[in-house]
């Protein structure tokens, strides 16, 4: 029979659900602290999330984004790690309900991140998918590069057309730089591994609701984008919403058809909340109410930090800080420090955002960046961005093979990584099925 | 509708069934032969399979032993390549019967090399897994960091070690490196990533069936290889025969049961022929026939080299040459000159095999290494192999991706891999249906 086994104590026993950024900061602060750390994932890695896109345009391996959880906090004594999926809570009880077993908590940070947004939308999430995970990001490379292979098999040029045609929802950073590195791979590769097929017969469509890419930076960096975008032969479709999508045609809110196998939605996500909440304190988007000190509305010893949690103390963000990385990280650290003053009786700060920019990249090397009132765009932006990332990735290991991998393509315009791992699905339809089902069969350890 | 789409032409069309190292050879030095070369392929890459087990040790990310096999000949004016599945030779007509449809050829190559042989044992094919694919060894690699885990949430001590327990049955390199390489898991992750879990819960048998590890090469090495396996704490077992296994219990031909969770069958491989041939030019293990001109008994047309291909012409080796990579190379090798030659009207050479040498490690920094009468063993011998390999290796960034690998594996002890991708299976069993559902899967490409 299987159980947490996690060691008792007489420390206060914080149990942390994602090891994600929120998470894995939040986890690392508290290393010094007098409390016994319990990390929860349902992966047994963290997940660099803002270079998952270069994974499913075959520029990096996967194993180059994601670093074992128990590699980071191996040497913190007071941390325990256990790769579970929690089902829910019992607040009553400080009992956390996990595929494991329960775990009882002291305190309880919910670090859950977010998944994508299909708005409801079941046919589109039914046929289109979407990009939050390293299986979803592996399945994307392969399905792209399978249908440049099925394409020389044809000799409908409609046929091969639609097999080409690739439509990239949403025209925020995820958007825009998968737009792009996809039309690297036109660029680059197409006419170097296919030169049998026509380079006018593959085309990228952005779509975006709003009326301008990248709606949370500058008009001067959207404009940048879009010029930059449409450079790189990217159709840009600016204030167009998606109406439906039948696994062949997209149909438009302007009543434009597009005929397309390959839809890749990047347009929301939500958050993923725990069950055992009132209802009145998840809002629409799945995103959990906090006070400005992160504590879960209603609730002394239970904190969200992350895409997860709603905070609106900044009249600056009316509807809560954006699902950002950056937040993620400072909500961490602020929840470490905040947890420490409280068992030293002292009192607790309340969160205040430091924005530190915003970037995205537009294909091989540029980019745009602004940090305060500076902007920046063009290779440089692009360098910038490079190093950010770079600096970010945890361990010098992947920090060396993503640039290894970076410098080749660079220099070569070659993607290095584009194999099969034979996961290749027929369609969009199977390959989402595929992940569902991958992941339902893994979250329930095996029971002997 | 699908088709080969292969252009036509008015040079003789030579078709090569398989892009290892045979195929690969043999289609380079046609590169200014006055043919068409069209090389099938049921995977769009070139696997590197002698480091095939260290991505199933999590010693190397699967993508850094895979060369698409476009990228290979992607300058090759001459070859034509398609990601295809061979279902049937028609030799009366010249045609290639293959998934996407028939290819006519003039000279037709078979280098589909092996596949795991379970010796006609169905209970063992069930439970256990061979490792020849990338699939496979990424879902061994998976599976066992699976089993760390799961391992943490029992406290049964008896399951703890079935689920520990890991048996290879195979004394060749493959089993050798295999268990040398779970070893290391043992001895430097383990305890770092779950000091929880006893060292000694965890235990690798390495079975053989006969009298020394190793048999291909000298005895001073199979010594050397008994020796330093023993001393990583692996329990040799040799003269040993494997009578059945059940997934739970694991039963010797000696009576001994052995209760594991974990069966990786590394102890033979046999030819996957195709189908059209006469039955009397198969041999038992698959192997088709051919003379010392690699042309398949009764055939002037056909030929096959590698793994699938019998050559009885030394008597040095009466049951034909090793399934090795060597043979393969200067098999393909031999056949171009050999076609270049038919065609200008000389005389073909008969196959001449060079024995360059045995290699085989013995964990992380440890070999046997022997080429003519020079025995090596030790580190030095471990250097030896780093290099034959590293320069094997094709493309310079895949070769930097495991320099990288090694150093950081060598100087920091740490396996940088050993993230799941979610593909977790269960037990053995599942994890054997889901691979070849995955390769079922994907050999039908999508029919429009």
């Amino acid at each position: 029979m299987m159980q947490p086994n996690i060691p008792e104590t007489s420390l206060p026993r914080v149990v942390i659900v994602g090891g994600g950024f929120g998470g894995v900061n939040l986890a690392k602060k508290l290393r010094k602290a007098p409390v016994q750390v319990v990390l929860l994932d349902r992966n047994n890695y963290h997940l660099f999330q803002p270079l998952l896109y270069q994974v499913s345009t075959a520029g990096l391996e996967p194993d180059s984004i994601a670093f074992p959880l128990r590699g980071i906090f191996g040497t913190q004594k007071n941390l325990h790690f256990r790769m579970a999926e929690v089902k829910g809570v019992r607040p009553a009880e400080n009992i956390l309900e996990t595929g494991i077993g329960d775990i009882r908590y002291d305190y309880l940070v919910i670090a859950t991140g977010s998944n994508t947004n299909f708005f409801g939308n079941k046919l589109i999430e039914e046929h289109g998918i979407g990009m939050k995970s390293l299986i979803e990001a592996v399945q994307i490379r392969n399905y792209v590069i399978k249908q440049f292979e099925e394409s020389l098999l044809l000799t409908d040029e409609a046929e091969v057309k639609a097999k080409l045609t690739f439509v990239i929802v949403g025209g925020g950073p995820t958007g825009v730089e998968m737009a792009g590195a996809i039309s690297e791979l036109r660029k680059y590769i197409l006419p170097k591994d296919y030169p049998e097929l026509p380079l006018d017969c593959m085309k990228i469509y952005l779509v975006e609701m709003g009326p301008r890419l990248l709606p949370a930076m500058s008009e001067f960096s959207s404009g940048k984008a879009r010029e930059g975008s449409e450079r790189l032969g990217i159709k840009v479709l600016v204030n167009t919403t998606v109406k439906d999508y039948d696994g062949q045609t997209l149909l438009l809110g302007s009543g434009e058809k597009i005929a397309t196998k390959s839809l890749i939605w990047a347009a929301g996500v939500k958050g993923v909340p725990i069950n055992g909440f009132e209802k009145d304190i998840i809002l629409p988007n799945g995103r959990i109410m906090v006070n400005e000190f992160c504590q879960v509305k209603g609730y002394e010893n239970i904190l969200a930090i992350g895409d997860i949690a709603q905070m609106t103390n900044d009249p600056k963000f009316p509807r809560g800080y954006p699902m950002v990385a950056q937040v993620a990280i400072q909500q961490g650290k602020l929840v470490a420090e905040n947890l420490t003053k409280r068992l030293r009786g002292t009192n607790m700060l309340p969160f205040k955002y430091k924005d530190l920019g915003n970037l995205a990249t537009i294909g091989r090397n540029k980019a745009v960046a602004e940090i305060g009132k500076t902007k920046l765009s063009g290779r440089f932006a692009w360098f910038i961005w490079a190093v950010v990332h770079l600096m970010s990735l945890l361990g010098f290991r992947n920090k060396m093979v993503v640039l290894i991998n970076w410098f080749y393509r660079y220099f070569t315009f070659d993607r290095g990584t584009r194999i099969i791992i034979k996961r290749g699905a027929a369609n969009i339809v199977k390959l989402r099925q595929s992940v569902l089902q991958q992941e339902a069969e893994v979250h329930q350890p095996e029971h002997i």
